[in-house]
C-alpha cells in the first residue's frame, strides 16, 4: 500500500476480454460490476448473506484499488451484464441504488406502504426510488436542503417536508393524523434524526437505519420502541441484488439517472473530486466518464 | 332462503347513513365493501389468517344475500373510504383486483421477479397488474384468446403467448433461454395448464395455484416439484388487502379500470347477466351502475 | 375507578358456569385466561397483531379491574382448556412465559441457536425456558444475583455469568472465541445492559428487548449495529400463544413451575405482596391459591 | 467412470492431514464431511440455496466418487468438527438427519405445532426426530410395518398408526376431532400417500414432500389444497444445516443414533449391502465401520 492508491468502487464498462472458462459473458458487452468480492465458503456466504463476510475484497478499501481506471481485471460472477437499452451510467448507479433497495427490502417495504425518509442525499433518494419500486404509496421525504427536496418531489415523493423551516416531526405527523409510517428510513446519519424514528414510526413499524457517521453512540427512546414493539434494521452494503436492480432499471421502473448532477472527464478526474467537495450542496451524485 | 337471492359481491357506494358509535365514516363518504365479514375471535382471526375462517358471512354466499341493490347495511371496520379522486367504479373492482394482490403476495413477487401467468381472464389480469405493482420485470401471459392477449399487452406484459397457436411451453422455455420463472401463477383452473407449472418454474421457485375449477383431481409430476425444491402455493379470497389495494389504485400504480370492457345500468341487471353468459370471450369484466 | 380496585393479570381457574353460545367449553373444565380483550376489528387485530389493539381491555390495568377473586366473567375466546394432567398452577404461569415465548419468536430461535440473556428475573427465565423449548443449544445467562443464577443454571443453561464479579462482556466473549451470540435477548431494562447489547450481538444477529424500566433515553452506539447489520425487536406484551403454550408445558418441554418459589393463599394475599416487595432478590416468582 | 466405483455419501472421521490454509482443523480433529461441494458464485449459491447449485459434485454421484474408503481428501469448509463427547458414529448420521432437519425447517416448524409423518422408514424418523427438536408437541406416526412404528413410539411420536390395519386418513381424524394438523411430512414417496395429504392438513397448512420414488405423475386432488389455502413445499437435500444439527446432538436434543439398527465391518461392506436389501423391513439404519 505504499505509494498511489485508486479510487473508485461503482463503475460500469465494456469486456475487454475474458478468461478462458467464462461462458456466459462475449468481448463488447456492457457489465457493472458489484465492488465486493466475497470468500464464498464462510458462514456468512453459504447462507446468502455475503455482505458480512470477513474476507471480502471490496473496491478502493485497502489493500484493495478502485475502479478509477481504464481497465480492471474482475471475476466474472461479480461482472453483470446489461441488458439492450442500458448504457454504462446507468450501469455505474447500480452500486448506489442497490444500497437503497437492499435498504426497502431489508425493512420489508411492499404495495402500500407508507415511509418517511429522512435525508434527501443521494442515499436518502436511491431509497426513495427503491421504496417506490416495491410499491410504497405515501413517502415523505424530510431534508433541510430545498435543492435535494427538489429533487425528492420529482423524483415523485408523496410529500417533502423542510426541517430546516419547520419542526418536521410535528408537520408529519399533523399530515397523517398524527400517525407514524409503516417505514422510517434514516439515511442522514445525525444524532438528531436518529433520535426521531422512535416517534415517527408507526406501532408495528420498522425503523432502517442507512446513513452512518462518525458519532457512534447517540441517545435513543428505547421505551417508545418498547411500546410500539418497533423493530430496527440495519443495512450493511447490500447482497443479491445487482440482476434484480438492473432490470428494474432497464424496466424503467427505476429512472437511476435522474440522481445525476453533474459529468467530468476522466482526464478531469482530480477536478471533480475537488468540485464535489466545494459544492456539497448542490452535488447529488456526480459521474467520471472513463472513455 | 326460500323467495328470491340477491347476486353479487362486488360493490362501491355512498354512505347514506351511519351508526351510532361509527367514528371514522361520515354520510357522503364514498366507500369499498369487503364482502366477508368474520368472527373476530378464533384461531384463523386472531392470527390475521381470517380469510379461513370458518363462520365468515360472505355476501352472495348462502344463506347470505349479496350487493346488487340500492342500499344495504353494514359493518363499518368492512367499509373503505375511497380517497379523493377515487370513484366508486375503481371501489367496486377493488374486490377482484384483491385476489391478484392476495396471489402476488401468497408467491412472494418482489422487485425484479420473473412471473409465468396462465391464463388472462380477469383474474389473470388483475394478477398481472398486481405482479408489476410488486415490482415484477419480466411477465409472461399465456391465454387461447387473442382478445384477452391484447388486454394483457395493453397492461404491461413483457411478453404474450397464444397457446392456440403454438406449444406455448416449449415456446417460453425458448425465450428464456431454457429457464423457468421465479412464480408461476395457475389463473385458468384447468388440467393441462395446472400439469405445466412444474416444468415452467424455476428451481427455488413458486407455483400459486389461482384458478379453480369442478376438475377436482389432476395428474401431477411430484417429481419434478422435488429435484427443482419448488414450492406450491393457493389462494382462498383474501385478507387485510383492501386498504393497500385503494392506495395503489389511487396512487396510480394499478389501473384497474382497464379490465372493465362493459357497463350496464342497474334497471338491466337481468340482461347484464344474458349478455356476459352469451359473450363469453368478449367480456372480461362488466360493471353495474346502481345509481 | 374511585374505591377499591383489583389487582391481577395472570390466573387460571374452573369453570363454573357458561353462557348459552359457548360450544367448547364445559362446567368443570379447568382454563387459563389470556388477559387483553381486543377488539377484533382494527387494523391490528385484523393482521394478526393483536397486541397493538388500541382498545385493548386488560385485566389490572384501569379502568379494567383484575384477577385476583374467586369468581369472574370473561369471553370464552380468551379461556383456554388445559389439557388432562396440567393444573391451573401452571395454567396461570402460561402468562408470564407466554412473554418469553413472545420474546423467543420475535428474535426468531431456532434449532442450535446460540443465545444470551442479559438478566435472570422471572422474565429472564422464562425467556430462557422459551429458547430451549425453540432448539437454542448454546445458552449463556448473566445476572448479578447468583441465586437467580442458580435457577438459570438448573433450567438448563449453558452457562450462566455473575455480573458482580467479573467483566461480563470480556468473560463471555472470551467463552466464544470473541464471537457474539444469535440472539442476544435484553431482560433486565437497565441503561447497562442495553449498552451492551451491540457488543454482545453476532454479526447479522439480532438483538431482543424485553426488559422495560422507567429510564427512556439511553445511550447506544448505533455504528456497531451498523457494522454488524444486526436487528433490533422488541416484545410489547404477546399474542396468539396460549395455545402453543399451553401445549409445550403439557408436552413436558416446558417445565413452567420451576420458577415459583413462594405460595400463599388467598386470605394472605395483602402479605403476599409485602413479602415480594420486601424479599426482591429471593423471590422469582410467588402465586396465591384462589381456592 | 470405467471400472469400480466407490458409494457412500454419508460419513464422519478423524483429521489425518490438513492443508497449508487450514486454520480452524488440527489433525486429531473428529469431523463430519457434508457430501456436496458447490461452485459459490451461481445464483443459488449467492443466495444461501447452494443446494441447488448445478455444478454440485455430490459423493457418490457419477462421476464423484463417495466416501467408502479408508482417506479421502476434501475441502476444510465443507468439513465440521464434532464437539467433544460426539463421536464419528453420530458424525456420519449428521447426513440423514440434515434431511428431517431440512423437511421441518421447510414446513416451518415450531413450538406447540402439529404434526403428521407419512412413513416411518429412517428419513420418517430423523423427520420425527427433526420436528421434536424444533417444538412439535402433536405428532402421528403412519406406517405398514409394526416394527418401525415401535421406533416412532420410541422416538417420541404422540401416536403412531398401522395403516395395514386400519383406515389410516379416518384413524388420524377421529382421534384429532376431525382436524387435520399443521404440516403433513410425507416421507413415503408412494402414490397413497402423496394423494392423502391434501385431506390430513389443516386449513392453512404446509404439507412438505421429503420422499421421492420412481413413479412421477399422481392423480392429486387441488381443489382441496385451495379450499384450504394450503402450502406445499418440497425438499431437494439440505443446506447450511450441518453446524446446527451437530449441535443439536451434542446437546443431546436429538439422539440420533437410535436410528440405528445394525453395524458392519469395513471388511465386511459387501455383506452389509446384501444384508439390507434382504431385511428391508428389518433396517432401519445400518453403519460400516471404517476403522
Amino acid at each position: 500500500m505504499n505509494g498511489d492508491f485508486i479510487l473508485g468502487h461503482e463503475c460500469a464498462g465494456v469486456v475487454e476480454k475474458t478468461g478462458a472458462k467464462v461462458k456466459d459473458l462475449n468481448v463488447g458487452n456492457r457489465v457493472a460490476l458489484e465492488p465486493g468480492c466475497t470468500c464464498g465458503v464462510c458462514e456468512f456466504c453459504k447462507t446468502g448473506h455475503y455482505n458480512l463476510c470477513k474476507d471480502v475484497e471490496f473496491l478502493a478499501t485497502p489493500p484493495y484499488h478502485g475502479c478509477l481506471e481504464q481497465y480492471i481485471a474482475y471475476p466474472v460472477n461479480m461482472c453483470f451484464k446489461l441488458p439492450d437499452g442500458m448504457n454504462t451510467r446507468e450501469g455505474a448507479l447500480v452500486e448506489p441504488l442497490a444500497v437503497g433497495i437492499h435498504a426497502a427490502r431489508q425493512g420489508g417495504v411492499t404495495l402500500g406502504s407508507s415511509v418517511i425518509i429522512l435525508g434527501a442525499g443521494y442515499i436518502g433518494l436511491v431509497t426513495l426510488m427503491a421504496c417506490k419500486a416495491f410499491g410504497a404509496t405515501d413517502i415523505t421525504v424530510v431534508d433541510v436542503l430545498s435543492k435535494r427536496l427538489k429533487y425528492a418531489e420529482k423524483l415523485g415523493a408523496t410529500r417533502v417536508i423542510d426541517a430546516s423551516r419547520c419542526d418536521s416531526v410535528k408537520e408529519i405527523l399533523n399530515k397523517r393524523d398524527g400517525e407514524g409510517t409503516d417505514f422510517v428510513f434514516e439515511t442522514a446519519g445525525s444524532a438528531v434524526t436518529i433520535a426521531q424514528t422512535p416517534i415517527l414510526v408507526k406501532r408495528g413499524g420498522t425503523i432502517v437505519l442507512v446513513g452512518m457517521e462518525a458519532q457512534n453512540v447517540i441517545p435513543y427512546d428505547f421505551s417508545k420502541i418498547m411500546a410500539k414493539e418497533a423493530t430496527i434494521k440495519s443495512v450493511f452494503r447490500y447482497r443479491n441484488i445487482y440482476p434484480q436492480a438492473i432490470q428494474a432499471i432497464a424496466d424503467g421502473k427505476i429512472p437511476v439517472q435522474e440522481i445525476v448532477t453533474h459529468e467530468f472527464d476522466f482526464a478531469k478526474t482530480a477536478e471533480a473530486f475537488d468540485f464535489v467537495i466545494d459544492h456539497k450542496s448542490e452535488v447529488i451524485k456526480a459521474v467520471i466518464k472513463i472513455s
